[in-house]
């Protein structure tokens, strides 16, 4: 129980940044003296510290807070997108500071050595660049993926023609930390962050989709990740919506969510094929809408439509407080709302629609580090003390 | 702690019946001395009892298992569906004893006080006709409607045409037992009961698919129920399958998945409207098929074709163990198996294809009752002794 106590402390003080003991004891349900009990090993672990708070309290008296020793503690976090290697340096309490990037062309046929080789060079340099009193505690990586959750073996990289790679064994060996790797799903990770520190606090029901090459999901269930046996749960971007006519999708099926708003259904629907892709040709396209060009304003449409349908599913299925639009979803979202909202009015029952907001992200490209940084601390919130004593060994 | 564990005991033995120690233990993670400290417990409590496990052990010597004291503890389950009320006794252990049932018109205006008054008037016969020793210790209902999770309000009863009904209040002031009644959703109870003790037993995510008049669902996400925001949640009958010229729903949209493989649906596309309805009716058209009638093949092929369409999307989105089909999907699944496999195999992720299992409900007609019997059953499965010194003062 201590333990659990612990690690609910720290893992409350991550997440909120400076809070006072009166206010950790009212938001754990724990007496003061408890707190003070825990705040207190915690600080003498060097994981939090007491300060002023920088503001006064009513009696003229600075009230104390809880802090996270940043400077003491951080993870690595990695992004591993279609077009894009990142690397970041995430300290305790969530800010995300130091970071690497590389783009990458799109290809099918990326080389996981090299994929391997970029990241564990960024993350060697974030290290050494890290200031000497500061340690890493955890290693996390968001993949653009299917992901085994018993052991992180990427099972699946459909637009990078992957199959079963034991990815995480090898970056961890290049990495040389002694430290194990661990690996997510970038929208689940995503839908963990904004859940966490994104437009989702708060809610124990969140739908989040988000749109890249591909279309994936995460989808908060009772306050946790819906995961599924083996970690391959929230493939939202198969749900079939349009059985008739639909375009092919990547997965050998049609008419799925991915293949109908997906970006190339929206680049081949506005007529823009062979321009700009990714983000930048999905912004044009909303900006080409809202000045009036008629062939972006009906391709804008029509994929709102599907993604209203696609919606209207998962807030009948889940009855969320919020669905969370990502990536190009953003983007279509902010330019097709009007549809999006029609199609949720004709087709949610009622009751779940009284509840459901539709918003965008609130971290944006920043979800997948967040979320992969929140996988990487996970050992450390779950058992403090354990987790320092088997990284000091 | 103890309060904890004297539940996890009692439900264990509620759940698999006669267990020997060494088995609880095991099941638990518990020492086989916190066992028998929790087991002494409830013997004293009354709650179970010891004894020979009738077969006998390796060393000749009868081995001693852990008894539910089913003679003494016992809830009223009820079910209230579109087409019958039914009353039964349900008593620890879980075996289904007397019950009571009563066909109803199936009628969208039913009167609340005329199904209630039926429903209390079985319950006090129930009751009236226990053995003098066995005592009520709770009270659950099947709701075939929306029911707020906050307070049981039955929100929407879509096809009898109740809205924002306060039920259980009712029932419990008519039932005169002094204990609250607690209400949930058909679906959402029939999928508990199969995850408890039918076709799910087992598996940590379940999608269990319920055909009556319309077509509910209930889904176990990590080993709990979801229920969304408000208890909403599992709505599968009203995912939108066929956008282009879906039939119209009750619901108001269309195209859903319960106007395509709904009742109505089946009879309409086999020409066997005005016939016989509901279980019959559906049983009629797959015999029909079976023994070669083309238009009850064809008319179960579409159904099924549009029944896969959904099983996939759910698969895809819950990565689960089992799909379960209860009430008149069942027939239907047994009917055009073939044509729903086909739709898995054509438009799952290979990943989850490898996990999920297709079978009918094991429960059968009674998933409904078993299921509001676990609701009643929850109080004295959380808390033992705390549950029986409110029911007993």
């Amino acid at each position: 129980m201590r333990r659990h106590h612990l690690g609910a402390v720290l893992r409350q003080v991550h997440l909120t940044g400076p809070i006072s003991r009166a206010a950790l004891a009212n938001r754990l349900g724990l007496n003061r003296s408890t707190i003070l009990a825990l705040t207190t090993q915690l600080t003498a672990a060097g994981l939090v510290y007491e300060g002023a708070s920088g503001s006064t309290g009513r009696a003229g008296r600075p009230s104390l807070v809880v802090r996270p020793e940043s400077d003491r503690w951080y993870v690595l976090a990695f992004d591993v997108a279609v077009d894009r290697l990142v690397a970041a340096r995430v300290v305790l309490g969530g800010a995300v500071l130091e970071r690497r990037e590389a783009a990458r062309r799109r290809s099918r046929y990326a080389d996981l050595d090299e994929v391997v080789g970029v990241l564990a060079g960024f993350g060697r340099a974030l290290v050494d660049a890290a200031p000497r009193s500061a340690r890493c505690v955890g290693v996390g990586v968001s993949y653009c993926g299917l992901i085994r959750a018993a052991d992180g073996m990427v099972r699946l990289a459909p637009n990078m023609g992957w199959t079963d790679l034991d990815f995480a064994p090898a970056l961890s060996g290049q990495l040389g930390l002694g430290l194990p790797v661990t690996v997510g799903n970038e929208a689940h990770l995503s839908a963990l962050a904004e859940h966490e520190r994104g437009a989702g606090v708060g809610h124990r029901n969140l739908v989040y989709l988000h749109g890249d090459v591909g279309v994936g999901g995460g989808i908060i269930v009772g306050g946790k990740l819906l995961d599924g046996d083996d970690g391959y749960g929230a493939e939202l971007g198969h749900m079939i919506v349009n059985p008739h006519d639909g375009r092919p999708c990547n997965c050998g099926s049609q008419g799925c969510l991915e293949a109908e708003v997906g970006e190339a259904a929206l680049l081949e629907a506005a007529g823009r094929v062979g321009g700009p892709v990714g983000r930048d040709g999905v912004r044009a396209i909303v900006e080409a809408a809202e000045n009036g060009d008629a062939a972006a304003r009906k391709a804008l449409d029509r994929v709102g439509d599907w993604l209203g349908i696609g919606v209207a599913n998962l807030i009948n299925l889940f009855n969320p407080g919020a669905v969370v639009f990502g990536g190009t979803l953003g983007e279509i979202y902010q330019g097709a709302a009007p549809r999006i909202h029609a199609r949720v009015a004709a087709s949610v029952l009622p009751v779940s629609q009284e509840r459901a907001q539709l918003r965008t992200s609130a971290l944006h490209d920043d979800a997948t580090l967040v979320g992969a940084a929140e996988l990487a601390f996970r050992c450390l919130l779950a058992d403090p003390l354990d987790a320092l004593a088997r990284i000091t060994a």
